[in-house]
């Protein structure tokens, strides 16, 4: 006789942590229907999880216990590592996931503290807003114990297909977390001052948006362009000169100073672009400015 | 008798400045059939659109009698306005467009210029790569004199559809442009130093572009979000808040400074949001940091 096709029941998950992310993991984890367990330091929050079917353990010590699998998401490993080192014994037999962001160099010492207790332990990044989590667009990055990330793949997907495993040196999904936010928040702090420059001239939000969509569009062949002139280290301008675009930030900072807006942001980059043709790479292309910004590598 | 369908020819054109973006103009109106005159202060420069049909002339004044309509693409206003001055009585009766990029003040002050010798003006702005120029993807800004832009729309149009024309302060193609690359060079910065950063790191250029391109997708919705937190000066944390995400830049900064990397264009963020979150922003929107940016708006 054939056995019938028998499906796993959605493992039990614990979530330390329920600040926006947090509670948007949990949100995600009760979604795809694993018993959740949710713990935060201060009690009054995640009411919403609750209310959803979490299970709100009164001590991050039995939100441990109560899992095989455990996720902490906080808002920095300062915060995890407080709440993660008086739970070593509590953790053993279990998988510690950590989506804190931080630096990889926290993350390589999150780890080692995890080898020294023999915890099987998986370091990620989470690299979208709360709304995207559990979605198909949803990347979510780990890195660390290769076992413990195959043991717990499909659980991990319930926030976001697919979960993304990049090696075993535990700091991996960190690196790529700094790199990729060394852009958006190079983005993020251009966006804001292009709508008060915008506004000291007379035009509001709403009007400005669909011309910065044009420029976000831009980007993408611009990354590709970029990486080929970083990898190869060669710099040849293929339409728009340094030159010619440091006299467009130097034109952004005049404009922002007679407007007297903060220019912190443009005048750090503008000390780049500076540098970079005082190097002899006016005529390259914009990419350049990695030789600056990278001098003794 | 019915009058055939008579279309006009394509009007003459006259193009100063033959660099990178002065030959890429001088192709798009080659390419819309309109007998093209060019000339730059460097005598070599230019023998590609030469080779296309564009008739090169003796001087700018020569240039510049060739044609009803004149535009005019330098580095700089310095360079548009040296080239421009000793020319008022050749451009009598003819319609200059200035397609420099440079700011808004520089732009009204050659309007001024323009007044005084009454001429007809139209201060312009490209905001489209090279490449792009004369695709139906090229967005080309026009401020000024109305009537004169009514006149050459038509031929203008050659540059790109539709030739947006934004008002007649002559400062609003410069506005405009300058809000946009304000956005643009936020994002060109921190592009480049999260290439130098994943170096550092271990990860190529080619392996990022994939993910910095995630980034660049989740963009327009959250300039949309921004335009209203700014219109509104109402900062409300949909699901990321600042405190979290200036722990972000600061971990950006940490990890850059431990591989010895150039901060200065992060450094200028990160003293923006720790004034925003001094001044009481840390669980407002990232948005909030344009009330530091703007202070005294
Ligand atoms: N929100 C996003 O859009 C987003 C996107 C990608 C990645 N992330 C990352 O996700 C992580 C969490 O972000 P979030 O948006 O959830 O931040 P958040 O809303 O500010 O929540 C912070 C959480 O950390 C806890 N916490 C702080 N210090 C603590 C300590 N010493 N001990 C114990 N708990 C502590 C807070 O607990 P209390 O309630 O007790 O203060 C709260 O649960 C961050 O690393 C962030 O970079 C967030
Ligand atoms: N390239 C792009 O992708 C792009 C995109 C959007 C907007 N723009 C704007 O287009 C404008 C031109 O850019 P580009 O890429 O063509 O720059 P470029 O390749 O560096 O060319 C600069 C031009 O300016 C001329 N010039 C400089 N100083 C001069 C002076 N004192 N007198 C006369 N001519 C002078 C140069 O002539 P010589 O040959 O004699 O030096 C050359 O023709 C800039 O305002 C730029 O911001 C460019």
């Amino acid at each position: 006789m054939k056995q019938a096709n028998k499906t796993t029941d959605p493992a039990p998950v614990t979530v330390l942590g329920l600040g926006d992310m947090g509670r948007s993991l949990a949100r995600a984890f009760l979604a795809a229907g694993h018993p959740t367990t949710v713990w935060n330091r201060s009690p009054g929050k995640g009411e919403d999880v609750v209310a959803l079917g979490a299970v709100r353990a009164a001590s991050a010590e039995e939100a441990v216990r109560a899992s095989g699998l455990v996720v902490v998401c906080l808002v920095d490993y300062d915060a995890s590592d407080a709440v993660l080192e008086p739970l070593a014994e509590a953790l053993e037999g279990r998988v510690l996931v950590n989506l804190t962001s931080d630096t990889p160099a926290r993350s390589r010492q999150t780890a080692a503290w995890a080898a020294k207790h023999s915890l099987s332990y998986l370091d990620g990044a989470i690299m979208v807003p709360v709304d995207v989590v559990g979605t198909a667009e949803a990347l979510v990055f780990h890195s660390g114990d290769r076992a413990a990330f195959a043991a717990h793949e499909a659980t991990l997907k319930a926030l976001g297909e697919p979960a993304t495993y990049l090696g075993e040196d535990h700091g991996l999904a960190a690196a790529h977390d700094m790199a990729m936010l060394d852009f958006f928040y190079g983005a993020m702090g251009g966006l804001v001052h292009a709508f008060a420059l915008a506004r000291a001239e007379g035009i509001d939000g709403a009007s400005l948006v669909p011309y910065l969509n044009t420029i976000a569009a831009i980007l993408p062949p611009i990354a590709e362009l970029t990486a080929v002139d970083v990898d190869t280290r060669t710099y040849g301008n293929d339409g728009g000169n340094l030159a010619m675009m440091a006299a467009g930030v130097d034109h952004i900072l005049h404009t922002a100073k007679d407007h007297h807006l903060d220019v912190s942001h443009l005048a750090g980059l503008k000390s780049v672009t500076d540098r970079a043709i005082a190097e002899g790479h006016g005529s390259s292309s914009w990419s350049s400015i990695i030789e600056v910004i990278a001098a003794d590598r």
